[in-house]
């Protein structure tokens, strides 16, 4: 830190991303990503894209908007993207929390929530989840904050049912409601079809996960015109060019190739449930994950001595130290393949363990 | 605005980027971009990108940072690279301004520094130029503020002297210097030569001018690793992954084929030498510019008048509605073609108002 730095920010804890080693080809299932390539179509998309690269991008997003409001259902005013997800979370608290109005989020769910809400100096409240991770709805009734809700949550993959969240809707008249549906895709019910109907809902979903575009950074919020509204004058104030020529083409091409992304999911789906029976045959125990990951533990060892381990053999899983979850570790879906030779190292793991 | 937005930002006027209107190809000289492509090399790297675009990328950006410090002389930890310069910019104002630290900027200079002082709640000071547009280095002596100064200036094209900002730095020893070099590589000192002198300066420089990358957003920040290290900390707590896998792939190609960009800057100065000499014989009067753009009055027609005559002829330049610069009008530097139509269309409208 230097001195000049302002005290606003000199105590800032900021958050720490899952590991992206670029020394070694690991098998990677610690950062949630897809295990299958961009659309081809949409990396040609990209690519013309070049041609133009001179020219500052369209800041309205006009065509990705279009594009994938068809998609969504919604209309274009309903939409905003961004930087990835992680943009757009970072807008909501910006917008919709202050001194008058905290956040509040479960005390297990995305880690970087506490960030957003220190670096907007936003006081936050953090609710327990029950003892077996799921959410008590009623926590968030009538909370007077707005409100941040993983769904499916992260890292236990556990989602609540549309019906669940549309009655925090009509508890919090007077709240935001901000779902983040980073994982919406692999099995839980989206609450995009709420959005006309709730003025106060803000879907935040991301095409990192099962549109396989990790790398290029994008993420959109949807709710009704005029939170959108209120997130384009933050866009425009700070970044009014958020979204790049190739990561604009190549989302577009994605949006266009929508049975290859169905496919996808659809994969992970099945390798899912291949991977949790593999490992409960094991002996691990486990939440009923609705996301791309598995949230595992096991009673014979410990959550980091087995991440370690399997570090060393060349597979990253991600473990977190946070006391409530420190047994468990988080487990992305991967290719079939890869999922075996986890297995296989786990057993022998557990078996040297013994 | 919806009725759940924050306060601290229900009365922002956010920045207006410059006209990129998607609906006809206009000749555009109105946003000071590149009339030349991407280089080819850095094309192709950014499509070889596209390969693992399902991954995150390197939230250090670690080749991209090896390979600019390599280019301009400064260690790895002299740098971070942006989404764009803009978020570099806010990131700046982020750190080092506050109620006990307001930001100090000419009264003319880019427009976006207002907003980025106003979304984040800090208190500005603009001083005026002097008559003839430049900065008396004087007034920025012991301002006790964080100073932002554009160098060359926009929409002035005026640059200050290296030897100038270095008195600056001097006689600010408790205040960070902020030097906006989007502008440098068409004929001014850049001031990263005096990084290692003062740990007060923090120079902010874009791809999207010099190397024709508006489309791709890149920027980055370079000053002492202290300094650095305080806008590691908001980049890591608002958004790790800011630079996707395109844009990283695409600077890095465009770093390693410097002599395409030194070709680049050599025309566009040389156009802008031509287009001076071209519309000095039709009685405009300009700034001594050193950037790529030339901003010109007309005796004999309102600034608002040209532009809008210019648009009607399918050639788009930027007016700006600011009181004292409003007879003026700014003009990127395209083309040979592109300055021999505009400098005809001015001819003709000149005569047609006679």
């Amino acid at each position: 830190m230097s001195r000049f730095f302002s005290e606003k920010y000199a105590f800032l804890e900021p958050y720490t991303p899952g590991e992206q080693p670029q020394d070694r080809r690991y098998i990677k299932l610690n950062t949630n990503e897809s295990p299958f390539p961009l659309s081809s179509f949409a990396a040609k998309e990209a690519e013309e894209a070049s041609g133009r690269m001179q020219l500052y991008p369209d800041p309205e997003c006009g065509e990705l908007v279009r594009t994938a409001a068809a998609v969504y259902g919604l209309n274009e005013n309903e939409m905003l993207f961004t930087n990835g997800s992680d943009e757009a979370l970072n807008f909501a608290f910006m917008a919709y929390c202050s001194d008058a109005k905290p956040a509040v989020f479960p005390n297990i769910t995305y880690g970087f929530y506490p960030v957003f809400a220190e670096i907007n100096s936003v006081p936050y409240v953090e609710i327990p989840l029950r003892e077996d991770f799921t959410i008590r709805i009623e926590d968030y009734f009538r909370t007077g904050k707005t409100v941040f809700l993983a769904n499916p949550n992260a890292p236990t993959g556990i989602a609540l049912k549309r019906g669940e969240i549309e009655e925090i809707l009509k508890q919090n008249r007077d709240s935001v409601i901000v779902i983040d549906e980073a994982y919406v895709d692999f099995g839980a019910e989206s609450c995009i079809p709420l959005i006309h109907g709730y003025e106060n809902l803000l879907v935040v979903q991301t095409f990192s996960k099962s549109r396989s575009m990790a790398g290029a950074r994008l993420g959109f919020a949807a709710g009704n015109p005029s939170l959108i509204e209120d997130l384009r004058t933050i866009k425009y104030s700070t970044n009014p060019y958020n979204i790049n020529r190739f990561t604009m083409a190549a989302g577009i091409g994605v949006l266009k190739d929508e049975e290859y992304t169905a496919r996808n999911c659809a994969a992970i789906r099945e390798i899912r449930s291949y991977t949790a029976d593999e490992l409960k045959k094991l002996g691990f125990i486990m939440t009923d994950s609705l996301s791309n990951f598995l949230f595992v533990r096991h009673p014979h060892i410990s959550g980091e001595k087995l991440y370690l381990r399997l570090k060393e053999k060349g597979i990253l899983i991600r473990h977190f130290s946070k006391e409530e979850i420190r047994e468990y570790n988080r487990i992305t879906i991967g290719r079939k393949e890869d999922m075996e030779i986890l297995t296989k190292a786990i057993r022998e793991i557990l078996e040297e363990n013994v």
